[in-house]
C-alpha cells in the first residue's frame, strides 16, 4: 500500500540505510540533505509497493556511482539526476512512471527521493541488492535477466553520457570509466525496466526496511531498550556476531563487509559471509560505522542480517557469493543455519534469538 | 566539383595521408583495407567540395580515436562507424547528408570512405586540421565555434556511448576515457554540423591534397623524378629542411612532429614548428615514416609544408601553436617566412624553391 514520505522521514531512512550499507554504500548525509531540500520545495513523495506497479509501468531507477567520500568535496549541484532522467527518457522515447533505488544501503537510498520530489514520480519500495554492493552487475535485476542499459552517467557540469552496452559487466566497466573521468563520482541511471520486470526481479520492501530500522534506533531511548537491540527487533532476522569475550572477530571488507571470521583458541570459524549483511554498529548509539570511519578503540557491536532468498539462489551467488569477491575456499552458508550449528556447539547466550 | 573516388584511389590517399600525418595519425593501412572492402561491395564514393554543400546540409564527420597501433591487434569489425552514425542521427533526430574527415592525416583519412560506401553519403573534401593532431579540440571546427558534441564513441562489440558535453576540452577528456575503457581504440563521430558551419570552419581540399601527394609519389618513377621532389611539387608549398651536411636536425614529437631544430656549430635554430607540417620521408621511396617506425640508421629526407592561413590565426595558434604543446619559449614563425630569413643568411641551395 502506498504511503507518503515526508522530509523528516528521511532522517530515519538515513540511519537505516547506513546500517543496510554493511560498511559501504557511502554516508547518506549529503544525499539526505539534497532530498530534503527537494521535498521541502515540492512536498512529500509517494512510496509505492512493487505490487502496485502495472506490468506496463516503466521504472527508471536512480543512483550515484563512484566514491561517496569524493562527494564531500565535489558536491552535486542537485539537477543532475533529473537531467539524466530526461535524457534517458528522450533516448528511449518512453516516459518513466516510477523511480526506485538500485541499492537500498547507503547514500543510494536517497537519490530516488530527489528525483521523485522534482518530477512527481513515485518511489517503488524495493531495490536490486537489499544492501550495498560495489558493482553495477551486482543486482537482482542483472541476475534475473534485466539489461542494465541504456544507462546515463551525469555530472555537476551539465554533462551526461548515454551508454548502450551489450553486457552488464561491460556496462559496469564503461560507466565506471566515465565516472572516473567525471572526477570519481557521478549520477547514474541504469536498468530501465517495465513494471513486470521490476516485480519479477526486485528485492522488495527494502526502503520500508531502512525506514523501520532508523525509526527503531530513534525510538529506542524512549522505549528504554538498547538501540542495537532495537535494530535487531526491527529487522526481525537478527543474529548477533560480536559479543563473546576472549575471542576476536575479524571482518574483511572490500567496499562492504564481506566475511566475519571468529578467531579463538579453537581456530578460525567463518560466521557470516556476503551476501548476508555484516553490520558494524556503534555500541552506544546503534548507528552504522562505515568502513572508512572505523578507528582503533571504537566500541562496536556486530550484527548479521540474513539476506532474502532472492539474493541466495545459485545464480545470484555466482554474482556476489564469497567466490565472486575472491574467497575461493569460502562457501556461502546462510547465517541462520550457521548459527543453529554454532549455538548447538557453544550454547545459546541468554537473550539471543535465532530465526 | 564533385568526383568519384574508386577503391584503387585509396592507395594514393593512404600514401598522401600518411605524409600529411606528420609522423602521427596512424598508418592508414587497415583503414584503407576496410574502406576498399566496403567500396568493393557498393561502388565508388562521391567526393564533393565544401562549396557544393547547402547551408542546411548536415555533416557528421567520422573518425577513429585512440592508439592506431592498438588497431593492429584489436581489429575493427567494420560496422562500428555506420552503427555510430545511426545512433547519432537517432539521438539528434536529424539525418546526415554528408560525412567528412576531422583529420586528413593518417588513418582518419579513410574512415569517412567506409561510412560513405556503406551509406551512400558523399565525403566532403576537407577536414578540421589539414594534418594530424592528438586531441579533439585541435580542430578548426572548435577554434571557429562549432561544438563537438553530441559525439558517439563505439567499439567492435556493438557498444556505443553518446556524450553530451558542455565544452570541447571536456569532450576530449570524456571521449578519451571511454576510448581507453574500450581497449585503447574506438570509432568516433563528433562535431556534427550544418553545411554552413562546415563551409565557414573547415580546412578545404585536404582529401584532394592527400590524393595528389600519393599520386605524385606513385608516378614519380615513370616521370623520372625523385619521389620526394614529386611530393614537393604536389604540395607546391614545399620547403626542404634536412639536406645540409655537417649539421643535425633534431625533431621533437608528441604524437606528431612538433618542432624541427637545426643544430650546428653556430648553435640551435628552430626551423619549423607546429602547426606547419614537419614530414619525415623515406629517402628512396618518398613515403612517410611515422614516429613509431623511426629507427636508427634510416635514410630520411625532412620536408616542411606550410599550413593554410585558417590554421594560423591567433585563436588557432592558442589551441595548437608551440605553446599549446609545452614549448613556452618557442614562437610560431610561418615556415616560408623563416626560410626567407634563413636562406638570406646561408644562401639558397641550388634547386631550392621558396614560395
Amino acid at each position: 500500500m502506498s504511503r507518503l514520505i515526508y522530509p523528516e522521514d528521511l532522517d530515519d531512512l538515513a540511519v537505516g540505510a547506513a546500517i543496510l550499507g554493511t560498511g559501504g554504500g557511502g554516508d547518506p548525509f549529503i544525499g539526505k540533505l539534497m532530498a530534503q531540500i527537494a521535498m521541502g520545495a515540492t512536498g512529500p513523495v509517494r512510496l509505492i509497493t512493487a505490487d502496485e506497479l502495472q506490468d506496463d509501468d516503466f521504472v527508471i531507477p536512480s543512483a550515484m556511482m563512484g566514491a561517496p567520500t569524493v562527494m564531500l568535496e565535489k558536491i552535486p549541484q542537485g539537477e543532475e539526476a533529473v537531467a539524466a532522467l530526461r535524457a534517458l527518457e528522450n533516448h528511449l522515447g518512453r516516459k518513466a512512471t516510477a523511480t526506485s533505488p538500485i541499492e537500498c544501503g547507503g547514500i543510494n537510498s536517497m537519490i530516488p527521493f530527489i528525483v521523485a520530489a522534482r518530477t512527481g514520480l513515485p518511489v517503488v519500495d524495493g531495490d536490486g541488492m537489499g544492501r550495498a554492493f560495489p558493482e553495477l552487475q551486482m543486482e537482482t535485476f542483472h541476475v534475473y535477466g534485466v539489461q542494465g542499459w541504456p544507462a546515463v552517467v551525469a555530472d555537476e557540469h551539465g554533462q551526461h553520457v548515454i551508454i548502450e552496452s551489450q553486457d552488464n559487466y561491460r556496462l559496469e566497466w564503461l560507466a565506471r570509466g566515465v565516472t572516473i573521468r567525471m572526477g570519481g563520482h557521478a549520477t547514474l541511471l541504469d536498468y530501465p525496466m517495465t513494471g513486470k520486470q521490476y516485480k519479477e526481479t526486485a528485492v522488495r520492501g527494502t526502503v520500508s526496511m531502512g525506514l523501520a530500522i532508523g525509526r527503531a534506533v530513534r525510538e529506542a531511548h524512549r522505549q528504554r531498550i538498547h538501540p542495537v537491540d532495537a535494530v535487531c527487533r526491527a529487522t526481525n532476522i537478527f543474529t548477533g556476531l560480536g559479543e563473546d569475550q576472549g575471542s576476536r572477530l575479524r571482518i574483511e571488507f572490500q567496499n562492504e563487509n564481506l566475511v566475519a571470521i571468529k578467531e579463538s583458541e579453537r581456530g578460525q570459524d567463518v560466521l557470516a559471509t556476503v551476501p548476508d549483511l555484516i553490520c558494524v554498529l556503534d555500541s552506544e548509539t546503534g548507528t552504522a560505522i562505515t568502513t572508512e570511519r572505523l578507528r582503533y578503540g571504537q566500541r562496536a557491536r556486530i550484527i548479521g542480517i540474513p539476506t532474502p532468498d532472492i539474493m541466495r539462489t545459485p545464480e545470484a551467488l555466482k554474482v556476489w557469493g564469497p567466490k565472486a569477491f575472491g574467497y575461493e575456499d569460502v562457501e556461502f552458508i546462510p547465517l541462520e543455519r550457521k548459527f543453529q550449528d554454532y549455538y548447538r556447539q557453544v550454547g545459546v547466550p541468554e537473550g539471543k534469538r535465532i530465526t
